[in-house]
């Protein structure tokens, strides 16, 4: 072993997996897979970022074996990579450097759920449905929703969010504490589960988006909420982009604690009318939801109407029965799909920034402009509450310029969204396709200072190597 | 300099502070102060950690002058140890190895507040007072309250939260980016002005709770709420502290979103009945905030009351009016100088501890009997929304053995908290006293970890050494 290792710019020695695949067949048997297809199915994400399969798939089922995995591949000098359920958007799980995927799946057990603290533990293989589903009989949920069924481990991994993170914030906040298998095979806990504490650096949050580069998450200590007692559902028309996100910006300024406020632009609006059969309007759309009392969702619902009445927006229509919330929000549940039948048999390219709200508008617009201009199809869906908005380019990717029209499209808007004072990603994560941003979001003394944090907890850059501060 | 200076048991050579001392005044002109009056002004907090006065203390109005502060003393290898109001609680800016303290009360600007994007900009030295005195003309408000009239970088150090983290969060939700200069004089940027970001490490929630041993923060980026259209308040005695915690419990299940949830012990009851001449039954007291719509604080409260009532608890007594509120709210007001009054010219030695919420009323009653048990005078006040409490012993400093005495108390309590899955330190930080628990709290591993993170970020333990993890 080089235990001295700068960097990692080739595959391991193929010599060297020969060994390192024979004693971990010798103590996983048949939960170590080397098959083709398992490989290629664990060499990509949901992305356009090519396959790079890793060249063995391990299956562990506890943390201690995913500590024997992780000191066997150092032992090795074989690239370890951390595997949940295949969602992520920005190549994360691809494996440029080979070596060895642990695929977390087996690790499925809800290990503790405490109600009264509003609090559980689950290992990093549970499904946010999963454990939706395990919850509802208790009165409780786990409110963040990325849209995919992502796993509790890939949500840490990516600080993912979603839909509610207005109200419920990102897996930052719902996050209190970690078990952490370290680059050495060492196993930590981040954090005691006490909802709060000053007792020394924030070990947790160092781990939440560290994208499986520093550790491998293997048990997560989870915030939980009581299910709202009422819940009601709206979705308002807007003539434009600017006084649908100003309506948004008076919403959160009045102290409405709006549970969940998206934006689709009219491009997406015309997608779902198409493919569900609606009939909206096709201007910009909010859709809404309120959490609460029974009175308390009526009165956020009819004071968010005077909003959207006061920026010239309405119908806006609300409901508090579950058929018809689910009527009014078809339009969002149905956005991924209805916008891949736009361009059917195109790949859709998945990208995120987030911007300060009162730039939202700005950006959406010229984020519009700038699709128009390239004549690209790329409808927007954003979590405007946060300033976080989606674009969906659908992409023939066997054409290499439309291809290359695409990344110069997805760059402008990166850096459209640096220069309002945002972020390159609002939950995605960095992955491979967003590394080259790092340096101009954060400046080269941050990027170094993040670099440094790398070495110093993976000083052989065994974990997850060619994302985030590659080095 | 030592480059590779692993450990710091002795204060800086005297002939290497003479020529630091003069570049300083070169520079710095009357803004250096070497009188035994500031330095000992600056070598003590609220605490009772006997003095450590710095070698000197410099005032710089910039961050580049900070920067420039740092630079100097790396090159003369000498402490640098941040101040801010000197209102921390656990030896934070005590100055063991000697240095230069660098006090940030000329920083005070507040740069910018962003009304639209709900955040404001600040410079360390600025009070959480004098923000909100800034803020209350635009309708916001800077919620974070930990008592005293800290500085925002302080806050920061400590990762503090106070009376409504219940509701608002810690300055670990609080903050959305930092200007940070580094041990080597490097100013960094954490993160963008975005709600939200999935682009690289946390390097924002790496300062927050660092207590100057990683960075000197010297400006923030702050996110603000609006002022509420409505508060209500109120106060409720309980037969005992377990049917008062079960209400708490109770009311944090059910969604009700209050403001801040506060319990009084009947020692801290009878120390403010006699202080602030009121009349409440002396048996523990909860007292809450609501915050609102005119309609939602009238339902929150009396939700609340149906809950009291169901666990014994009772009379309830609410009112919205500010006076009222503030008549009503006076017992915690006044709890601080109250219990001092308990034993006037016995010091005041304030400790906390934090532990799930189900474990609350178990560790405050067994926390009484050991009170009791060991003779000590010792209120108890707690931010039971959050499991986190106050034990405020008063104590005759001048006297070993009842120093000793309470020594061993927090001791006990300390780890009867941790034993309960709690934290050694809720709120107020880890500083000097309290780093012997780290290792019992987060294990060898995880202190190992935060002692290599403190490695890669300062390799010359400059900044704050002895604090945290002290090598």
């Amino acid at each position: 072993m080089n235990a001295t290792r700068a960097s990692r710019h080739t595959k391991p020695d193929q010599t060297a997996l020969v060994p390192l695949l024979d004693e971990l067949v010798r103590r996983f048997g048949d939960r170590v897979a080397t098959s083709e297809a398992v490989r290629l199915q664990h060499g990509h994400s949901l992305t356009w970022v090519a396959n790079q399969p890793p060249d063995m798939v391990v299956y562990p089922r506890t943390t201690e074996e995913v500590s024997e995995i992780v000191r066997l591949c150092l032992r090795h000098d074989v690239p370890v990579i951390p595997f949940g359920t295949g969602t992520s958007l920005e190549g994360h799980i691809n494996a440029p450097y080979g070596g060895v995927c642990v695929d977390l799946s087996l690790m499925k057990r809800i290990v503790s759920v405490h109600e009264e603290d509003l609090d559980c533990v689950v290992e990093a293989g549970v499904t946010r449905k999963e454990l939706n589903e395990h919850l509802r009989d208790k009165g409780l949920f786990f409110p963040i929703d990325p849209g995919a069924d992502a796993s509790i481990g890939g949500m840490v991994a990516t600080r993912a969010s979603g839909t509610n993170a207005v109200r419920y914030g990102t897996m930052r906040d719902a996050v209190l504490s970690l078990t952490v298998v370290l680059p050495d095979g060492e196993v930590i806990r981040t954090a005691s589960r006490a909802k709060k504490s000053s007792a020394g650096y924030d070990l947790t949050r160092l781990f939440v988006g560290s994208e499986g580069t520093l550790g491998i998450v293997t048990e997560i200590t989870l915030r939980l909420h009581g299910i709202p007692e009422a819940i009601s559902a709206g979705i308002c028309p807007f003539p434009n982009v600017k006084s649908a996100c100003d309506a948004v910006i008076m919403t959160i300024q009045s102290g409405i604690p709006v549970a969940r406020i998206e934006l689709l632009d009219e491009l997406q609006v015309k997608a779902v009318n198409l493919y569900s059969k609606l009939s909206l309007p096709e201007s910009p759309l909010l859709l809404l939801e309120f959490h609460g009392s029974a009175s308390g969702v009526q009165e956020q619902a009819e004071r968010f109407g005077d909003i959207a009445a006061e920026f010239g927006g309405g119908p806006f229509e609300w409901a508090t029965k579950p058929e018809e919330r689910t009527r009014l929000w078809q339009a969002r549940h149905d956005a991924y799909w209805a916008a891949r039948g736009l361009r059917p048999g195109a790949q859709s390219v998945a990208t995120d920034v987030c911007v300060p709200i009162s730039r939202l508008a700005e950006c959406v617009d010229e984020t519009k402009r700038d699709i128009a201009a390239s004549g690209l199809i790329a409808p927007i869906v954003g979590h405007v509450g946060d300033g976080n908005f989606h674009v969906q380019p659908l992409v023939n990717t066997d054409d290499p310029a439309e291809v290359e029209a695409c990344e110069a499209f997805v760059d402008r808007l990166v850096r459209r969204a640096l220069a309002m004072e945002g972020t390159c990603t609002g939950e995605h994560g960095v992955g491979q396709k967003k590394m080259k941003y790092l340096q101009v979001e954060h400046g080269a003394g941050a990027l170094a200072l993040m670099r440094a944090l790398k070495q110093a907890v993976d000083p052989h850059n065994i974990l997850n190597p060619g994302k985030i501060v590659a080095f």
